[in-house]
């Protein structure tokens, strides 16, 4: 079987990762990067990656520069964690005829904060005959994906709780600032009413399990709460004193006809280990545990790589989760 | 949307089960049910199922007498273990233009023992348009589909083990006895010498892996060991004394181009609690737990409930649970 052609767009840290994770894949050929910062554009893929050898992949500034060399199958988008801001590239990559994987959050689920721009996307995707998904950790697997499959073995599901823990200290500098840790109350007060801080995706989430289980919950409810240091957290690169934030609960919550649905995310400076959980009150009840959770950033790239040949399968049109098979790793 | 039209074939106790979680389904309606008993041929299928009421279900003793009076979309076909002994039922619902959804454990990865049998069916679907897929709790979900879909976030997979531990205290009789509880050593060695005891699918589930992940391992191995009672075993319908036998331990093992593939089962009277446990080598590591274990008989009624629209919408021809899309309950 010929390997399937993938671009690298966003060589951001996750898009990075996500670079050297589907070069590993052997039904998976890196044939080009692309990114818009001029201080990488034309130098080597693997320079940026810390390979030792040159990749004979130069970053380039647009889509257009790789595809005037060779042809591109599908595009693996790293580069935006909301709709707007990633519309434009989305339609831009489906006129070039390839498909998507994108990381960016909003379109794990796209119909619910987006709905318009959701239908541009998808008669765009239709009209040029490729396939866009959504997908990564979060949302994409661990508090939706992974949820959705716990229920095949249940009847008479009466309540769905998914709650994540992750403990930031073993995360990356990036996630620990995304989640306010360090910051007085106030002012992470002030960034959530904002919607300036917290985890994107999380509705998503939601609403991806609600389609999926046929659920029609029309109003969640979400919080987003600091989480505080309850002593001094010294880290590599800033230390939190106690009563400063040290991290974010945010949770969604809904329910309509005696059913319940109940995502709960914590990612913390002071948790002490990662865990996600899953439980169903169904018949059989399913109760699942990720032991140590499902590390973010890894599982993202994995996820990234892994969705290439079920989305370049796919029938055309913007999917989610729910369209492209039975999500599993690739040689 | 219209309900799928279902008929259940086979009333024993895996499909009154079926038959009662599927009625309790939104979108799928009840039309038929059918067994070769002449004691229940003719009898309501509510009197079989202990419901108060008659369901206005006559038992019929074949497909085509359920067919002369009503259209059917899906069968739901729970009369065997092995392909040989179902084939035939199979190639004559195809023949009616039905989509099945078997509890078959060998249909489970059909291609394995009987390749022949296999094409010869996927061909008689294709033929006829209809959809054949054999699922339940194992195989086809907790051994199987649930550990592919963990792999999802992995890369670089060295190896998994998949362990399942089926307190069989907690189940029914029937299973008690499959397992060989009370009998001697002696007994149960030449019953396994001769292929007659033990859980027919865990063979479909290390090959449904393999293939999902595009793992070529061609000679696992399957080992299959009496575990002993240790003390008196009391229970509701007979007892095991100290040194009989009180249930099996059984497992597949391979390994291929550095990549090792386990999976082991215990189902013993012996064991005091059920649990499923997924442990994948791989960044990340991934280590999942099902807490109290996948319940094996409501979990496959679920299974087979919920498969129905998944399969009604797929295309024609035997598939296994990697070509159905994602499963997931149904309303």
């Amino acid at each position: 079987m010929e390997p399937i052609r993938v671009v690298q767009m966003g060589l951001g840290a996750v898009g990075c990762g996500i670079a050297q994770t589907a070069m590993g894949r052997s039904q998976l050929q890196m044939v080009g990067a692309i990114d818009v910062d001029p201080a990488k554009v034309g130098r080597d893929l693997g320079e940026l990656l810390g390979v030792e050898e040159a990749l004979g992949i130069p970053i380039s500034a647009s889509l257009g520069d790789v595809l005037a060399s060779q042809p591109v199958d599908v595009v693996l988008q790293a580069t935006g964690s909301h709709i707007p801001d990633v519309v434009h590239q989305l339609k831009e990559i489906a006129e070039a005829g390839c498909d998507v994987v994108s990381t960016c959050e909003e379109l794990a689920y796209p119909w619910l904060r987006h709905p318009e721009l959701a239908h541009e996307i998808d008669a765009k995707a239709r009209e040029c005959g490729v396939t866009i998904l959504g997908t990564g950790v979060n949302p994409g697997f661990v508090m939706d994906t992974l949820v959705l499959v716990a229920t095949a073995v249940c009847s008479g599901i009466r309540r769905i709780e998914s709650r994540r823990i992750v403990a930031a200290r073993e995360r990356r500098l990036a996630l620990q600032q995304k989640i306010g840790s360090g910051m007085e109350q106030a002012e992470f007060r002030q960034l959530a009413a904002r919607d300036e801080i917290g985890h994107v995706g999380l509705r998503e989430s939601f609403y991806l399990i609600a389609a999926g289980l046929g659920w029609e919950i029309p109003a969640a409810q979400e919080t987003i709460e600091p989480v505080f240091a309850e002593e001094r957290i010294p880290t590599e690169d800033f230390d939190i004193v106690a009563g400063q934030v040290a991290g974010i609960h945010q949770t969604v919550h809904g329910a309509s006809e005696g059913r319940e649905l109940m995502l709960d995310l914590t990612m913390s400076m002071a948790a002490a280990a990662s865990q996600d959980s899953i439980k169903i009150e169904a018949n059989p009840p399913m109760h699942v545990e990720v032991v140590g959770g499902t590390h973010g950033d890894q599982a993202t790239w994995s996820m990234v790589a892994n969705m290439v040949p079920r989305v370049a399968a796919a029938p055309a049109g913007l999917l989610t989760m729910l369209d492209v098979g039975l999500p599993r790793a690739i040689g």
